[in-house]
């Protein structure tokens, strides 16, 4: 029997332990999960009795190690701040680490420490990051390798959003992913490459900058740039590359009206509100406009920002509720914290909704003296609340990762991320038959 | 004989310098100027036989150490976050130390310890914190105690600009601050109360949301909101104020055009530039705006941020320079870094060129059933570009201060801030002898 620790018990386990729990027996694995609220475990691992379930507070050292040196491969699902810990301990006691986060400065400094310990700490073995590092080098190495093309142009487009039969706000938008990280997505400057020129926008200038994304059978789609895409070139191994650019996806006119709300400066964190106590949305957002002793809060923010009052965007805005007399009660929050609060009313998951996944790579290259396009596209929809399409693209990876280290077919050491054959070849083929595949 | 050091040899000395030493026989004065660079010293003391020079690090104790010991009373001109360094020997041999620096927390612990050791911490004793704080404090105590009036509302304008006869760019400015400072201008969310609601603009907002000023004879201007006012309410005594807002003096049509450099981004001082390395201005600004393969930079910044392409504010960026193709020569730096490097050539001070500071003070009250408004001004022209008005305006508080405690007429300890009449009645008094007066 092999154990298998997987720790947190949020969003991602339920296709995850979904995974292994039905192929426990027939691998000889104990699972166990643990994570700081045992209620919570319990209803994730309700029906699985070959699940064991754990109270645990990663903070405190002995619970950690207690449970880390029981096991003989641990999947960390918690939140990145805490991956640190658990592979410190891991590394104490011999044990694979397998994490759907970027690889921190601190986790790629253990990599010595692992090799030497013989220890695989594998990171970004996700969604995004995971499947789009795991397909783009896929197809890259693909043209590079079998082809003998020479890629200029890597352009990549990532988005969770809600599955077109249960799209039913203005915005076509509802939380799939954590809350806050989606009020304050793009907060970094974009920074790009394009036909040779490095390019930088600035977070309130992101949302203005789009580019149409079609997927055939799904409809039009926007494309706003995310973060630093230039780090990417090393990863991909496209350092002459003429363009390179990640992008996240939303629906048409989701940005347009989202840039409101950046204008306005009510997606900012960096500042606790005076002053909070007793107000309504409605003053929240009048605390960001500037004062008129008659004209209403719509009025003065179209005339401020030079929106149609009767236009899409002030309906989405109106929609969302910022101008309801609505008491906040919140006392100490930043601008951000407030917003996030009315979004999580409003773009909550309703118990028949199914989110959707969508990625596409778009690439350009050049061989036998012709310039070529590839174009491969992913969509996955969720079953429903629990096994939602970001629970199995993002917990389906770790799980297979984890078959296959356990079983051997994966023999490696140190601090990694799935960017090799090695890697990507079985976890592709894998999640093809789980139904998330690629369509050139 | 009492000793009074200086530390800094930057732009303020000169007529901080200049007070001192004219002074210096009649009062027993002997008077020292310590700095890094002994020639900047030599320079600025130079026609004064009465001053001695120090060449001296404060980050050296032992250096420091011996100069403070050997004085009575030290003021330190040096960039904010030496100040620290200089309070704590000052405590240590129980000698006075004059700033015109905001109190940092730091500077503010230390005030037990500054009492119990017979110690005055003088603080924010320059023009801006300074003069705005004691001719504050003097109209509202005035407005409060002697006519028994009730204050509503307390509006403030600052600015550092060019005097109107060698006013001869564009942008009706020029480098007369610390260029990093202006630079990175107005970076924080801008907080204040209007009509008794807060307000808050975020950064890139802050350069459209303008008040327009005029002062008699001088013309007119236009103030920004200046960070956080809200801070001001206790500082000022005006906790149940309705309206509080301090802002920043441009002329006309600065912030239209800065607010473009502003939404381009390259006011960012967040992150270093990737392939800087042989980039002209020009390419430069291209970085911030998209791609297009025939579109001249100057057409796709006109249409992306919808400029008129004859119209001022084009005539602005074109006479900065910023569609040249000259080679920006920096290898590493932020797009701030680049901007300043370009502003500082364009905005630098001429040997013929005077400087202006221009301050305003609007205050609403109530006082026998009658509202009432009162308004005072100030404006200072610089004499030379050695002894610039900034020069006048923040040196000789510092210089008045200083001979207020020699001479024993002010007698405290702790750390202070000059807004009691037994600071502001004295320093204001003298300072109008000197020709820096406010206009009701």
């Amino acid at each position: 029997m092999k154990r298998i620790l997987v720790l947190g018990a949020g969003r991602t386990l339920p296709s995850l332990i979904n995974y292994l729990a039905t192929r426990a027996d027939e691998m000889s694995w104990e699972v166990r999960v643990a994570d700081i609220s045992l209620q919570q475990v319990l209803q994730k691992i309700e029906g699985y009795s070959n699940v064991s379930a754990s109270e645990f507070d990663i903070q405190l050292p002995e619970q950690r190690e207690k449970e880390i040196v029981a096991a003989d491969l641990v999947i960390s699902l918690l939140p990145v701040r805490f991956h640190i810990l658990a592979a410190k301990t891991c590394l104490k006691f011999k044990k694979h680490l397998l994490t759907a986060s970027y690889v921190s400065d601190e986790m790629k400094a253990m990599d010595q420490q692992a090799k030497k310990n013989g220890v695989l700490l594998l990171n970004e073995c996700g969604l995004d990051p995971g499947i789009d590092h795991m397909t783009a080098m896929a197809a890259l190495d693909k043209i590079r390798e079998e082809k003998g093309g020479s890629v200029d142009t890597f352009i990549s487009y990532t988005g969770g959003l809600i599955s077109p039969e249960t799209d039913n706000n203005p915005w076509h938008y509802k939380f799939t992913w954590n809350p806050r990280n989606v009020v304050l997505a793009g907060k970094e400057t974009a920074q790009f490459i394009r036909k040779g020129r490095y390019k930088y926008i600035p977070y309130h200038r992101v949302f203005t900058r789009l580019e149409p994304v079609h997927i055939e059978g799904y409809g039009d789609f926007q494309g706003y740039a995310n973060r630093d895409s230039l780090k990417y070139r090393e990863l991909y191994g496209l350092q002459n590359v003429e363009t390179i650019m990640r992008s996240t996806l939303r629906r048409p006119g989701f940005c347009e009206a989202w840039n409101i709300l950046v204008q306005l400066g009510i997606t900012d964190d960096s500042y606790t509100l005076v002053g909070l106590d007793g107000l309504t949305y409605r003053d929240f957002i009048n605390t960001f406009l500037y004062f008129h002793p008659t004209k209403s809060v719509e009025d003065k923010l179209c005339e401020y920002l030079k929106l149609d009052r009767h236009g899409e965007i002030m309906q989405k805005l109106i929609w969302l509720g910022i101008f309801e007399k609505t008491s906040i009660e919140m006392d100490k929050a930043s601008p951000a914290m407030v917003l996030q609060k009315l979004l999580e009313q409003k773009w909550k998951l309703e118990p028949n909704d199914r989110d959707m996944i969508v990625m596409q790579h778009q690439i350009g290259y050049s061989m036998d003296n012709q310039y070529k396009k590839f174009k491969t596209s992913l969509v996955v929809i969720g079953d429903d609340i629990q096994h939602t399409a970001m629970s199995k693209t993002v917990g389906w990876p770790l799980a297979i990762a984890a078959k296959l280290i356990l079983t051997g077919a994966i023999n490696d050491t140190g601090v990694k991320v799935p960017v090799t054959p090695r890697y990507y070849q079985p976890i592709i083929k894998e999640l093809e038959t789980l139904g998330v595949k690629f369509i050139e």
